[in-house]
């Protein structure tokens, strides 16, 4: 045994110098520091750099409706930095830094969400929304990635689906939310910008909303999985997609809800069921509960994008009218329209409330600040997922 | 209904415009582009940059050791382009930009994965590796992220766990490989840079593995989870933790096969459980296979940290001599030793082997090229998991 004379403090430093580059190849400097009054310096080392801004949602939107800029100043050590004037509010935020027109991620922090596309850099500021969108420590449920079998679309398909606390060691049966995205987004959108299980793990610990189970599918009928999930490798994620708002997705759905009941521990009729979704899910669930009026007993339009789509040829949106009639005469439990009031969907959602009023069917209206954006829809989901199962 | 007159049209006109940003507001550029002979050109748009050069591993090392350079040559439109002399062998690949002397990662390229502090961009070349890494049109197996209690740790900790496909649906008891990260690792290293689950739903599909399930536990003791996945929140991820190699992961590790054997469908004995780490997991799991003789029937350590840890005093490290003639007298279907000729453990490794022929004890010896790097971590569990539970 006398041969074997490594010690643990020669292998530290024999591993360390091995993976300095992954640990200090990067800058080994804090950005962003979040300091304890809130605000928030954002540090870059670029000596060459001529100009340095960081761009991001906790900056006030510019005239021209693009986001937030803000000037770095460099300092001797070519360190740039940009400290926020004021406290910013509990939120999650994101942005980026634009190094002489070129947009890059800050390489000092290593969180980052896609969005489409676009990657960039997240934080969080503590405080209710903060604390409501972090891990705290409570009892947490399980995120699984699985495929299910698509007969409709004759494919398989992946789905992100969140089980409460305390599902895997019990025999209890839950009720069921399907969570749907927005076009260009997949079933990874929920569970990273919106904080699904962050945010349910948090309300369930309060006894705010009743434990359940989330699934979150792929939106895009199309696709197999979200872009870099599937076969087709790791292709370029795009906004536009062929087979999103055709009727496809809508017909097809009773495939994901019998996937679920066949191999989760759910509750298997209407009132364990919500489905819910934003902009392009939004449209979504409005027709998929009104395709299958005795499936789903809660309903959220987060943002929805409202359109009858009478150029589109599908079973799915023949009839709307007939078909909501029989929706609202079975009297769903909840019918939850929410909206920002400056969201470019706000008339399209106005007219549609004005079409229920006007048949006396029964629904619930949330408007909030702002617009089409992420911070709204985590808004909406933790307004939603209190109303619903009790 | 008429009032409704949004169109799809209209619609995907508006979010477009909305979404730009998200879309074209980084590079709407291809990079890397793959070409059909495996070369790749990597292309930035950065028309202020002086120097632009690209780093990464699919470049021959530098003779100080570092890590591949080239650099771009700039067009008249500001983009700057490298396309590599030669194609490239079929392998998962990681690189960044170097501009000015800031590293970035590429902003068209979507695809990144974090090793310890740092980010990188990866992709893959097709081909045998490239195919075994990929996600195919095969069956799939889930995985899922989980909290477990360890009443030994007072904690609740996550882990990482694939599912093989058929899982949910059947009533089929699996066995189980327990597959243990490095030192800055986490339960994510295995499941991002070690494309467990691709790995394993190509071969087992191949029929090359027997389907099992795959847990990836936290090696961490003090750890409840990864950065950002605790209630540490967004914290900066770090190298040296302090309770990593002095006894408690292994000490702790009978609460992880627990609450596995408990709430999973798994062969419940010594036949149905392997082991295996790489680097500091290869430590733990010489240590915890050798503390308990009678869980796991088979063994694998990949470049593995071999010390026998006098300095620390914890019960594992005790008696190694007479725990390893315990655990080899009980004849372990498979000891399995890979490690690459240039790694920096290639001696204790070698030192261990001599050890164990000096004793008699039977193992399978495994040496790649090459050092302590992912790619033969991914090459270590290819081979590794076709050789157990047969």
């Amino acid at each position: 045994m006398k041969k074997i004379n490594f010690i643990l403090a020669l292998f530290i430093i024999n591993i360390s110098a091995f993976a300095q580059q992954a640990l200090w190849g990067q800058q080994n400097i804090v950005s962003p520091e979040i300091h304890e009054n809130n605000t928030v310096t954002f540090r870059l080392r670029a000596p060459k750099a001529v100009k340095v801004e960081v761009t991001g949602d906790f900056l006030p939107v510019e005239k021209n409706g693009e986001t937030g800029k803000a000037p770095l100043t460099e300092n001797k050590d070519g360190i740039w930095e940009f400290t926020t004037e004021k406290p910013l509010a509990s939120e999650l935020y994101s942005y980026s830094f634009i190094v002489d027109e070129l947009k890059i991620n800050d390489p000092s922090n290593v969180y980052m969400i896609r969005d489409v596309a676009s990657v960039t850099n997240v934080f969080i500021i503590d405080g209710e929304k903060g604390k409501l969108y972090s891990v705290n420590n409570v009892p947490h449920g399980s995120v699984t990635r699985c495929w299910y079998n698509s007969p409709s679309l004759k494919m398989k398909r992946k789905l992100t689906l969140y089980t409460p606390a305390g599902y895997e060691s019990g025999n209890k049966k839950y009720p069921v939310l399907y969570l749907l995205h927005g076009m260009g987004g997949d079933e990874e959108a929920w569970i990273a910008l919106g904080r699904t299980a962050q945010i349910l793990d948090n309300l369930i610990a309060q006894g705010k909303a009743k434990p359940m189970i989330v699934v979150m599918p792929n939106g895009n009928a199309d696709q197999e999985a979200a872009p870099g999930e599937s076969s087709l490798g790791m292709i370029k994620p795009t906004m536009q997609l062929p087979k999103t708002m055709e009727g496809s997705m809508e017909e097809s759905f009773p495939d994901i809800v019998n996937f679920v009941d066949r191999n989760y521990r759910t509750v298997k009729t209407k009132s364990g069921r919500a489905i819910a979704g934003l902009s392009m899910g939004g449209f979504h669930s409005l027709h998929i509960s009104k395709q299958y009026p005795d499936m789903f007993n809660y309903v959220g339009l987060f943002s929805a994008a409202i359109m009858p789509n009478e150029k589109v040829k599908s079973p799915i949106y023949d009839n709307m009218e007939a078909k909501l009639k029989t929706q609202f005469s079975k009297n769903p439990a909840l019918y939850w329209i929410a909206i920002g009031n400056t969201d470019f969907l706000y008339k399209a959602n106005a007219d549609y409330r004005k079409l229920l009023d006007e048949k006396g069917y029964k629904y619930t209206y949330f408007e909030s600040e702002e617009g089409h954006i992420w911070k709204n829809w985590r808004i909406y989901l933790t307004a939603f997922s209190q109303m619903i199962f009790k």
